[in-house]
């Protein structure tokens, strides 16, 4: 078996770590498979090595701070090979120029777009554990460029499609993917298997453990990944196209408390007036999530939408800048909004999967600010307040802790 | 104008510093020069990185060490170019991949083969200052290489040998190349000039502010070389095949108070005695340096040498593992010796410079245990207690403070 194995950068954040993850490789390598092993840059190296460059310069190129980025997975991959060489191991560590891990040009947040898998199967030949820096990448100028975030994960994936790997194990702090946050619903059970689809909505929705820019390469590549611990032993959840298990109403219950709801109240009710508001919002790049119109009512309309909480100040800013233009009567926001999301492939052919949601809130009492649903999906606004409870109430008129 | 100018860790060794050499290269390249610059890392990275490298490994194998190593120069070119970037200038950052800095293969003491000057070129073309990591090279597998101690001098000569360089300062914290070590002699004087040979002995005898290969390079390649403060303006010194100005009968008094001397008395006065003896060192991986032999007496000779205090100990035990190899009746050690050596162009046509010294030291009443010289130089090995004051008369005796 050929498995690609990623580590995070706090599995690998100390020396005693770092032996743990060893450890754990040469343990498959001594079983005769064949290793290949993805890191992250070591605990806060990230951290640290950006607010260095800050001290200099508030801000940096982004050719310059990718330059300096890609030194900290270098120094994780190069301690790994050491410390198998002292458990005994024949080892070699591999930068994005060595692997030739080409990549778009955009400094910072570049896309993988071709690897060269010559060097990393000649060493494997050679009978060595294959340990290559994630996260980076070189460009069409020989220069370095970072994936952006989840880019660790990008790479495990990409270079099991490259290597047709057997497996893709992606370590966390986590044991795997469950069926809602167990910090907040206590009877939250660990999903053995889930689809690429239902992951990346989980993803997007706050839940994940996984980006869904590892998770849709997967999903385009057929690579099966497994999503598990890196402190225990437990199996971990297998992404796969289609479950093998018997399909389930509903996979997880997704709670995101970091949006706001923005509503621009009394727009005109006429074509366009919609493409102008997104447009404007687009342009300051800035990612609106669940969008809701009303209905047209004397002459009026008003749009509400979610977005991060960190872009709410600009997105209002940015509105109000634009008030003659857009023609609205006024602007309400609220902060204490939570998205509670169910997902599930299994809702596809089961129309009353969104009502027995609306029926447990309603149960408990809670009010729905706002609905949005798609095939395998549906979100709801409410209150942070009762966020949690209705983590709860939703999970258990499920049955997902069975 | 095209300059390449070196600064090592100290010069970079915090961001502050770092804004100080930024200034200073922008400086020059403002006059319209191009500017290429090498940097070693920063301050404590590379102990740093080894330390952390040994808590890990306590031999970790060579090639992962310089895969380890490689990222301090890294960090400190990024930082470099982000400073440049702070002050209007457009900078680019480049590696040994980059570059393409070709070395054989030997880890950790590689030796620079070829440069590929192409993309420095094109930078300078775009009219980049080009910032190059020092230290560093890649060998025919594509993995990284250092180069040993002293490298960064290394990669700034070879670069200005060849980009055919104008002019390759290297900045160090001390002002030039003096004639005796300040911090001894008061009278000391810093010198304008002197020669690629003057240098190299110098250098070897302890009194070096640049590595013996970087002077050996610059020489080979008739590369002038400047030595010059990064903390002021002062002009330095000027290194290069013949000096311009008169002649002086020496250049400057050198003191190496870290070597050991080792007799080995009472062994057979036959052919092979020496070779086997230095033979046995030279295996240990010991560099010894002056040697002494007694003329033959009674069928029995004596052996003297020297060697970096730190080697002394491991070459005592080979010396008495081998005791019935050898031959010898006894070993006598001293420690408390100084190498005090004379060097100058000057002296090859001036037979009476020895004795002039000897003359100095006898006037001050300092006993001389063993001599030695060389076309260029005179080297007395003398009481660690006398050495200063040896450094002191001698300095005078030769005018060399006027």
């Amino acid at each position: 078996m050929l498995i690609v194995k990623k580590f995070g950068g706090t599995s690998v954040g100390t020396p005693e770590r770092i032996m743990n993850v060893a450890r754990r490789c040469v343990e498959d390598f001594s079983k005769g498979n064949d290793v290949v092993v993805v890191l992250s840059a070591m605990g806060k190296t990230t951290d640290e090595l950006i607010h260095l460059a800050h001290r200099i310069n508030q801000k940096p190129p982004k050719r310059e701070l990718d330059m300096l980025m890609t030194t900290g997975e270098q120094v994780s991959v190069s301690l790994m090979a050491m410390a198998m060489d002292s458990l005994g191991v024949r080892a070699v560590s591999l930068n994005a120029f060595q692997v030739a891990m080409r990549t778009t040009s955009r400094y910072g947040d570049a896309r993988l777009k071709r690897i060269d898998s010559d060097r990393i199967l000649h060493e494997l030949e050679d009978r060595k554990i294959v340990i290559v820096t994630g996260f980076q990448g070189i460009n069409k100028y020989d220069d370095y460029t970072t994936l952006g975030r989840g880019g660790s994960d990008t790479t495990a994936v990409a270079l099991a499609a490259a290597l047709h790997a057997d497996a893709c194990e992606i370590y966390t702090d986590v044991d795997g993917v469950f069926t809602a946050d167990p910090r907040i619903c206590k009877r939250a059970r660990k999903l053995k298997e889930i689809t690429y689809d239902e992951m990346l909505d989980l993803a997007s929705l706050g839940a994940g453990v996984l980006h869904n820019r590892s998770v849709e390469m997967a999903k385009k590549y057929g690579v099966t990944l497994v999503v598990r611990s890196s402190l225990n032993r437990s199996e971990g959840t297998i992404l796969r196209e289609e479950t093998t298990v018997e399909r389930m109403l509903i996979s997880g219950v997704a709670l995101d408390k970091s949006a706001d709801r923005i509503s621009v109240l009394g727009l005109k009710d006429r074509p366009g007036v919609a493409f102008r508001l997104f447009d404007i919002i687009a342009k300051a790049n800035i990612n609106i999530d669940v969008i809701l119109q009303s209905i047209g009512r004397d002459g009026t309309k008003d749009i509400s939408f979610t977005l991060p909480d960190e872009n709410a100040d600009e997105a209002l800013e940015i509105l109000e800048a634009n008030k003659s233009r857009l023609q609205y009567q006024n602007i309400d926001v609220n902060k204490n909004v939570a998205k509670l999301s169910i997902v599930g492939s299994g809702m596809m052919s089961n129309p009353g999967v969104a009502a027995k949601m609306f029926e447990a809130l309603y149960n408990e009492d809670i009010n729905i600010n706002m609905i949005s649903t798609s095939e395998i999906r549906v979100t709801v606004l409410i209150d942070t307040r009762d966020a949690e409870r209705a983590v709860n109430a939703v999970h258990d008129a499920f049955g997902l802790d069975e």
